[in-house]
């Protein structure tokens, strides 16, 4: 299983209302794309500062599930016109784990 | 449940036998720390360009047990020696999930 992690961090100006849109939107991608065996948007904590503000951590069976999530026009379109205006830093990582 | 999320981009520079002993070292962790409720340190999967080269999560029963991992002496000592010399860019959150 193939697991994706993605970790941003949102521009200073950035409401939180604003986040509960890039939410909406993001949770939307698992039933429009398919292929997605889980799918969570996360807030950070607060317990530790410096840290990057939101994550999303998603599970595919395979990496052709991935590669066909990461790179759909609907994904492409959630980035470009939700996340990305309020993006300051992105990091990401993608990592074998063993279905739990 | 707390779980912490790291990830590490190496500089250009760093050998796989760099990464071991980051690995080796922050293997160690859990036992020599306590609190930890599961760890494991990954590699990237090279799937993706851009990504980070590595990554550590670590789920703690609670805030308590992760903010004395995130302090603890040993584990300041394996970032000092280990993993900031190595170290281009770092990106962590920390999370609440339910667990497995």
């Amino acid at each position: 299983m193939l697991r994706h992690t993605v970790l941003f961090r949102w521009k200073p100006e950035v409401t939180d209302d604003q986040v509960d849109r890039v939410e909406e939107a993001v949770n939307q991608l698992p039933d429009a794309i398919g292929g997605v065996l889980a799918y969570r948007f996360q807030r950070d904590a607060g317990v530790s500062d410096g840290n990057h503000d939101a994550c999303i951590v998603a599970d595919f069976p395979d990496e052709q599930a991935f590669v066909a999530y990461r790179d759909h026009p609907v994904h492409l379109e959630v980035i470009r016109e939700e996340i990305a205006p309020l993006l300051a830093d992105r990091a990401a990582v993608q990592t074998y784990v063993d279905p739990a």
